[in-house]
């Protein structure tokens, strides 16, 4: 019997693996030198954390289990309550702000299908305690210099959650959300059959001629006169700022994000090259802590979507210098020993099936070695190994010293 | 309300994340420079991958749960099954032998005690397609060598559970099993009242000399005379290598580990330190992928408990420049321009809160900077900036250029 691995869950092997560690890296690069640093949280949360304000759209997805005492326990499905609730836990006293970032893994229970897996992975800020434009314009300029490093194709969208809900605010709290649903898939007909349902046709007037204002920094003026009554201070400030940083950006009106708990400022890149699927960053500011037993601190951030990323984009992966140790039988020891020698300078394999000279020579040429470093009894008596260049079919015999000195 | 973490997990905050980066970067670079790479598996798989071979232990602390199909899933409680699982799906074609190392969480549910939680990590590698002494030698050097550039006072035990099955080998197998469970714990009371049980009293008389048997080399000699129709030549050859590589470890013929798949040689580790949760290595040879639908491939590994490790280890972490923007109101853009000027070469932190200038100046001594560069309108104007050195407290002006050279 064949034990295959969960529907929907990905094995990466080592080619894929060095590509994503590549990638992390330069994520982590550049988070770092915003200031931002590393936090990780549980792998599962009490599935509370996830349904007090994470939206319908999350919550049908999640990966609930109950633990032994029955207690409701979930997969995380994204990270943001996660760190909101570490910050409530640990973090309140600390001086604000705080930069944090994450790359975990995240869960979610969905059919498979191209570009979305089980298990997922996200790499995310989280900018804790201010509300201010300039915290928006950091982890916007923040997004937007992480994608461009990795040499990805991406449109980012910018927009603000509080004008829909500044037009939707005479509306129960859960028909609002509902229209702010669909209008995130952009699921048109869908929205305008529930508008008709709920009797507001009103709003269709304001709603859908806000929603398909997509353009840069001016269009802020248009949208001005279809909502005269709503301050468009933040917004105009955060875009002008980010123009004058160079920052590469639309204005757009339509995006209410899919999670309930952002208030204004909201952003999102989507990539060429995915087809459907091609959102790969999603942010914007919110309040969650109060939430969870916490101060009402303003927080934005905002996550990449991992796994699409390293889908479509290209990065330098190093690859180390790779010598293979060939020992004669009975020289194992001494095979052994100039191994350890060689290995502060260079990835260094040894026999470890007892194979002929020539199958050992074979290996090395299977895994692309760049060297193979013979231990004859011959060389070693004048304390010399043979090499062979792999690239070149080179070969001489030197002192370790001298090889390590090519190295 | 306020919600907690889930009882048995941690939340790790900025500068246990950094230790424990550094001491993953040093486990990363021995592994890697003995050839190994990099492989991850998903978090969960279908329970029957543990409860096959893995041991009445492992199985008994497994988080289990059914996803909405109803398929059996667990969180995986080790990462040995998982990668030879990969191995029999992906690689059995690939050139042998195989080097993989992980990273990774794993999960026990058991009840949470000092030095052990829920979610766990694991630092392993798997050495997949030879059962010559030459691969325990490499796996036991390479956990050496790692414990060892860590700073670790551990001590290596190096044992073969061939003894012991050997000894136990016309009993039944549950039995049998039973037996090792009881050595590998050293609960050596219910060990005699169950052997006393079956009415085995006669195996006391090699059980239990040899399980006591713990010394160098030399003491293999003391157990051939206990069991002379052992085969030690396997043993005697891993260990003589080991003492002419310099690697310091003690033979130890009572070492039964708890997980069942076990076929020859088994190693741990034991650190100062740690009370009586002190073992940080677990390895030994094994064959797995048969049971998982593969071939009859011989294996051996090791798996290090990265949290304990992390609990005891001293380890170097790298203190980045850190420098502060500190912005008289209306000059935020030159600020940030200038940040991104500066965030090559070091960590460049902007205010976001709109604070005073001697706000920002204190933030920045809050958060340890080095540096705090001063943005004015009077220096701006002669193309310079103030910069305060928060360690001497010397504060001179200077273009951004001579800043950057700097630093």
């Amino acid at each position: 019997m064949r034990i295959e691995r969960p529907r929907g869950t990905r094995d990466f092997l080592p080619d894929e693996m060095e590509k994503r560690r590549a990638i992390e890296k330069v994520m982590r690069r550049i988070a770092e030198s915003y200031g931002y640093r590393e936090v990780l949280t549980p792998t599962f949360e009490h599935l509370e954390l996830f349904t007090i304000k994470s939206g319908e759209g999350i919550v049908e997805e999640i990966y609930a289990f109950k633990d032994k005492s029955g207690r409701d326990l979930a997969l995380r499905p994204e990270l943001t309550a996660p760190v909101m609730r570490m910050y409530v836990n640990e973090c309140m006293g600390m001086p604000k702000p705080l930069r944090f970032y994450y790359f975990a893994n995240c869960f979610r229970y969905e059919r498979p299908q191209k570009g979305r897996y089980r298990e997922f992975w996200q790499f995310g800020v989280e900018l804790i305690g201010s509300d201010s434009y300039l915290a928006d314009v950091e982890v916007i300029s923040l997004a937007y210099e992480i994608m461009s490093a990795l040499n990805i194709k991406f449109d980012l969208h910018v927009g603000h959650v509080g004008l829909l809900r500044h037009v939707l605010r005479d509306l129960d709290e859960k028909v609002a959300g509902k229209i702010m649903r669909l209008i995130d898939k952009k699921d048109l007909d869908t929205l305008d059959s529930y508008i008709n349902e709920i009797g507001r046709e009103d709003l269709k007037e304001v709603v859908y001629p806000l929603i398909e204002l997509v353009g840069d920094t001016d269009i802020i003026e248009e949208a001005r006169e279809i909502i005269p009554d709503f301050d468009f201070t933040h917004i105009e400030k955060v875009a002008k700022t980010l123009d004058d940083l160079g920052v590469e950006f639309k204005i757009d009106l339509g995006i209410a994000r899919g999670l309930d708990y952002y208030t204004g400022i909201v952003f999102e890149a989507y990539a060429e090259g995915l087809g459907a699927q091609n959102q790969i960053c999603g942010g914007g500011s919110y309040r969650l802590a109060h939430l969870f037993g916490g101060d009402d601190v303003p927080a934005t951030g905002f996550a990449l979507g991992f796994d699409r990323i390293a889908e479509i984009c290209e990065v330098d992966v190093e690859k180390p210098t790779k010598v293979v140790i060939v020992s004669f039988r009975g020289l194992e020891k001494e095979a052994l020993k100039i191994a350890n020698a060689i290995r502060s300078k260079a990835v260094t394999i040894t026999d470890v099936m007892e194979r002929s000279v020539k199958k050992q020579l074979s290996f090395a040429n299977d895994i692309s070695a760049d060297y193979a470093v013979i231990v004859g009894e011959k060389e070693l008596k004048e304390g010399k190994i043979a090499v062979k260049n792999l690239r070149t079919q080179e070969q001489s015999v030197m002192t370790l010293d001298e090889f390590l000195n090519k190295l």
